[in-house]
């Protein structure tokens, strides 16, 4: 059922591209936003043209920022001899979040997908390769998804680096916390079990 | 965890006031917005300025439209005589769904609520009045929400339809399709039994 109003039906079929979100969703979040002459629809309009003018990708980590370089790039009493290997911004979004981590990033932009036609061309591998040739990094951390995508994407990377003498270390497998092991897939609970850890 | 980026947690703030969408799913829509240069956060913010610039309320019945009449106000194949009443422009597209109407609506705006100082002046009541008078209507149908303030609505409305004779009516109440009766609560049940309808 469309409403046959044009520029309507374009904001809700652009609603519905979003993660998450079907046609059913972007029609109440589009009506949603005409309430009260239309005040929440401009505001998040104008919002949007603002964040996609001035959101660029630091110069360095490739990570989302206002400036050339990104808050973390920029912030000397992070960690500078460590580099955390991530696919996309919102990666660097979620190791910030667990608050574990105080070293630097370099986001990859995406993940090796030959299917995809995704290559190693199309991410900021080069820019990696130079930040490490550059000298002063100790530690490499390679944190990108446990997929099949992310895990030729992290054996690519080990590859490039090996040559280097620096550490080269990925991200731990295991239970999720919070999970139920009724519920774990037989793939993480082998990762798990292989990688399990003394506790004396 | 903040980005620590103005734009980008402005955008986050006014997606977060969508319906459904908490902070998580605002930040993962966000950062979707951002992909590939942040060509569809521009697509979207363009989208939704032309959207409230363009969008007006229909002048007769207050449905959105793009021009001083609503598609459904100008379309003279629909039964002119029919009005059903509703409180927002969703509702409109939700009975068009149903595709079982083909009179016109009059959408008041929201509900009266005195605890939230919706009066009836707060509602357009008296343009549904002025509808009414000038004649021509046969029926009129009430279909604001089965809610405590849906229903004072509709008495509101139908103790200021009464003098003028037309026939007043209201959605039925009773199972909604598809449900189970384990767990209808009482008063539907209660609604139900009592709009119970003879089968042969």
């Amino acid at each position: 059922m469309s409403s046959g109003l044009p520029t309507l039906e374009r904001s809700i079929e652009l609603f519905s591209r979003l993660p998450g979100v079907g046609r059913k969703s972007a029609q109440r979040m589009v009506y949603h936003l005409l309430k009260e002459g239309g005040r929440e629809a401009t505001l998040l309009g104008q919002g949007l043209l603002a964040l996609s003018e001035r959101i660029h990708f630091c110069e360095v980590c490739h990570n989302l920022a206002e400036e050339g370089l990104c808050a973390i790039c920029q912030d000397s009493k992070r960690d500078h001899g460590l580099i955390c290997v991530v696919e996309e911004p919102v990666d660097v979004l979620a190791m910030e979040r667990a608050g574990a981590y105080r070293g630097l990033y370099h986001v990859l932009g995406g993940r090796l997908s030959p299917m995809d036609g995704i290559g190693p061309d199309a991410l900021y591998l080069d820019a990696l390769l130079e930040r490490l040739q550059q000298g002063g990094v100790r530690e490499l951390i390679i944190a990108t998804n446990p997929t099949v995508a992310g895990e030729a994407t992290a054996h690519y990377i080990t590859q490039l680096a090996q040559p280097l003498t620096i550490d080269i270390s990925r991200l731990a497998y295991g239970m999720p916390m919070g999970g139920e092991l009724e519920y774990l897939d037989e793939s993480t609970l082998f990762q798990a079990l292989q990688g399990r850890r003394g506790v004396l």
